[in-house]
């Protein structure tokens, strides 16, 4: 089940159907998005281990969008970014409630992972449709960049799967 | 050409002459080399960005040195870990060398994803080793965080090919 804090969004083969300008700027807005539910999905969770690793990716977040701005007002200079009302790919928004036990967890972080994966997909994507070896070279970067996002979590989620070894392995718990 | 800070070890067919006690010996051994490298070459890199992630990959390694410890004294009590002296896949020496320019972190950076890459297969076999599902699901996280490590090395690989662009975006540089 789709939790609130996610858009399923539209799939990957709808990329076509928009330019790189809207493509850009979906760009940006699902690293701010990544970025707020990393946050405040770090700020609910007591297992000092993963929420390092959470906020690590908050931060990690932030300077992709720097890049994507930067990119952005080099490729469109002087213009406002356009933020396209549809989106490809799930799109995050900060967690809002109380989460129960480590299930929540659980199905956040595999809801996270899906997200990576498609953002990598998404920069793979970009890589064909930018014009120099340059912007290919920043679109590969930030697409490797979520694929080692996209490996973290899934390390995190297999272990978070049995509990009490977790529990174990880092030394939280009763 | 093969640096100074690399053995290139056997292939990774080799891993069914040895015993599941040799191969957590190697893959100790493994992170410890690993761990050195990553120390020293951070210590020879002036780029704060670079050098903040190579020790982040440092700190990660030893992490796995603990955890890989904690896996051998649990299925062989009391034991002495074995160091056998061969090695699957390359392993990674200390830098003791001065570096000269971009071109040496490179080939450097261009090895250690060799390795990471080595590692995160090396530990998927081991998955197939193990005989609990508690010990599979250990071997799945090492394996998801070498990849991890190898994605986040190709990222900042890709750039470094493009110093001049590189060193734009990092700050750096004249």
């Amino acid at each position: 089940m789709v939790p609130p804090e996610l858009e399923e969004g539209l799939p990957l083969e709808r990329i076509k159907d928009f330019s790189l300008e809207e493509l850009l700027g979906m760009a940006v807005k699902a690293e701010i998005g990544a970025r707020k539910f990393y946050e405040s999905l770090a700020e609910r969770i007591d297992i000092q281990e993963l929420k390092n690793k959470i906020e690590w990716l908050a931060g990690e977040e932030k300077k992709h969008e720097e890049l994507l701005r930067k990119i952005y007002a080099n490729m469109f200079p002087g213009k406002e970014i356009v933020f396209p009302k549809e989106h490809i790919g799930p799109e995050l928004q900060p967690v809002a409630r109380q989460l129960h036990g480590v299930e929540d967890i659980i199905d956040l972080i595999r809801w996270a992972m899906k997200a990576e994966e498609i953002a990598a997909k998404f920069y793979a994507e970009l890589e064909n449709m930018v014009d120099t070896e340059e912007k290919k070279r920043l679109m590969r970067y930030l697409s490797d960049m979520e694929w080692g996002h996209y490996y973290n979590l899934k390390a995190e989620y297999e272990l978070l799967l049995d509990w009490a070894m977790y529990s174990q392995m880092m030394n939280v718990g009763p």
